[in-house]
């Protein structure tokens, strides 16, 4: 770690490995047989992490996270019904409000950042209403770090024959995600979170049968998942040109993941470096924002002290000058701050942030 | 050049400079000072190329140029009024299909793809219908590589009181773009033609006060450049994660371009390519499919030899094998193919072609 070059405690953009960059160290022509024969590879490995069948299509699309979730709700949410979006965070209302914009009818079910939903709750409202099509749901809530039941909203959901779209964007790569298990009808990820790869690329896990339905259903061009479905079957090549070294370092990530166990073995990585942070932070006086059983181990908020010496700037700023850079809380409450536990780093590295912290505190203490 | 990294002359992505990728080696985090540093720098030295006063704003935006296209159309096209496209290649016919995508009231003016617009009855539409708002236009058609004479088509647009709307996605870097004499509302454009970056980032360059009355007209939040704008302005930060190695990779492209005396001095090295590849490929038995004065020097379209002994599955290969990727064309015609001459590359890479693309004919004269 160094001040030029910190480790990034973020959830993405986060620190990859130094072979993950150095896959961006050439340049790919985008129609030529290699790119398409790497693109081929990224896609399946996908499929393959998500447990997917032959029923399944991975669709990759230039962009960021949320572009493939506005991808997602315009190609797939229905036009014949309404899609419930399950809320607790920032990430579910960013659902509704790509639903507005694109005028697709929706219901909220919010509950608050540190809560999840109530299944049986959840059911009547399925149960009671025909006219909710789908259900809209966020697998990790960034906001806050909070893991919501995504196997037990599937429960509900699946069961009531309504269809499922999730937000794993934080948890693909690491939480489990098993199409055959969690039966989405689809599931939009990124490149740069659990599978540490570099941004600039995200994708949509979902049923061929409800691609082939949705022709033209998307009222954007670029974020139609069916038109870039077909044209990718059909000869391999993406529709608009891919961001090249980007996927370059995702199928280095990819390989990367498999080397380490798969997402499993990623998981006991970071579940270990969340560990260690808080029981670290906690002997440094901090309180973590979520009982441990909600919490995703991809980043922790913690509660800004609410003594004098503390100010998240400058604890932001010490730290940053001893090569960690953290992250600012976004929970609705205030006085929040995040560190994420994901990305090329271990317990070691947390360990190290640790010792960095503990030092950053007792000047911050001395100093006031 | 190598058969396993071959020299790319295409039109973007294409070849890169050693030091733009090794940009990418570095991780950012995207809401660390640094970083915002990087962004402004990047923005500020795009709004020196484009010659713009403070009247204008650099919006950049995550995602492939199309994105940028559609991204311009949904937020400034006129809602009250129709937008004139003017098509000579699948670039102009794309703007068409993202005006009917949206919704977006349009008229297209299209003539053959080999050649220009008349200006005079373009001003004579602008002048009978006052229901066209404003004119879009594509400044090189990459599917020929022929030059629209963006100015003459400027000159009629603005005089007539009507928005001009550029696709200037292949000519900003080299062909000359200056906002006080183009006097465009609108021009987008990206990272890995001209300007020489990597893949993944593109920018619309536009009136801010165009921008403050466009608030909520995009019916995509992704896309919308106001709510991009406006958010990036606030605090320097991006809405969603930014393709962080991909800016890192643009900066280091653009301290090139300026390095090698801007925009002009650009042009004059393009020009050279073009003009060696043409004269070697005319040498060789190819005709280019456009006259040298609408010929653009960014990609030249050439007709495939009638004779038994061609075919371009073949020629593609043997000159891939050489280390050289060339393009296929995309001319309605048929029967053409291209060879762009943009990118990290001299007219010694062209000469090197050329003796390549020489023992090429040869060795497929020969087998047949
Ligand atoms: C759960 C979740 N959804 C969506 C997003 C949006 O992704 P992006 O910032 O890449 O657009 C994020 C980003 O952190 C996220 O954590
Ligand atoms: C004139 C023009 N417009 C738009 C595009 C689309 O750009 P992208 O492929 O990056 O989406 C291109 C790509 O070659 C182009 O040349």
């Amino acid at each position: 770690m160094s001040a030029e070059e910190p480790i990034l405690l973020t959830p993405g953009p986060l620190t990859t490995s130094m072979r993950v960059k150095q896959a961006m160290l050439r340049d790919w022509g985008s129609r030529d047989e290699a790119f398409v024969a790497l693109n081929r590879h990224v896609i399946g490995q996908i499929a393959r992490i998500a447990g997917c069948d032959e029923s399944y299509a991975v669709v990759p699309l230039q962009g960021s996270g949320t572009y493939a979730v506005e991808a997602m709700i315009a190609t797939l949410a229905p036009t014949d019904g309404r899609t419930l979006v399950l809320a607790n965070g920032s990430y579910g209302r960013r659902i509704v409000e790509i639903c507005r914009r694109l005028g697709r009818n929706h219901d909220v079910y919010e509950v608050p950042e540190d809560e999840t939903h109530d299944m049986a709750e959840l059911g009547r409202r399925l149960a009671e209403d025909p006219g909710i099509r789908a259900v809209a749901a966020v697998h990790c809530e960034t906001t806050s770090g909070l893991l919501n039941p995504l196997q037990a909203i599937s429960d509900v959901v699946v069961k009531a024959g309504r269809a499922l779209l999730v937000d794993s964007m934080s948890g693909f790569g690491a939480l489990p995600v098993d199409a055959g298990q969690l039966r989405f009808a689809a599931l939009a990820a990124s490149a740069n979170k659990c599978l540490q790869g570099a941004p600039g690329v995200a994708f949509v896990i979902c049923r061929k049968a409800d691609l082939a339905t949705s022709k033209g259903r998307s009222p954007s061009l670029v974020l139609d998942l069916e038109d870039q479905h077909r044209q990718m079957t059909t000869d391999g090549q993406w529709r608009y040109t891919p961001p090249t070294h980007v996927i370059a370092a995702l199928g280095a990530a990819i390989d990367e993941l498999v080397e380490e166990g798969g997402s499993e073995a990623r998981l006991r990585r970071y579940t270990a470096n969340c560990d260690t942070l808080i029981t670290g932070m906690q002997e440094l006086g901090f309180r973590p924002v979520l009982p441990r059983e909600r919490q995703a181990p991809v980043i922790v908020s913690f509660f800004e002290p609410q003594d004098a010496w503390f100010d998240f700037t400058t604890f932001y700023d010490l730290l940053r000058q001893r090569g960690f850079a953290i992250y600012a809380g976004k929970m609705k409450q205030g006085g929040t701050f995040r560190i994420g536990t994901i990305g090329a780093i271990d317990p070691q590295t947390i360990a190290a942030f640790l010792v960095a912290a503990g030092d950053v505190v007792s000047e911050m203490r001395r100093g006031h």
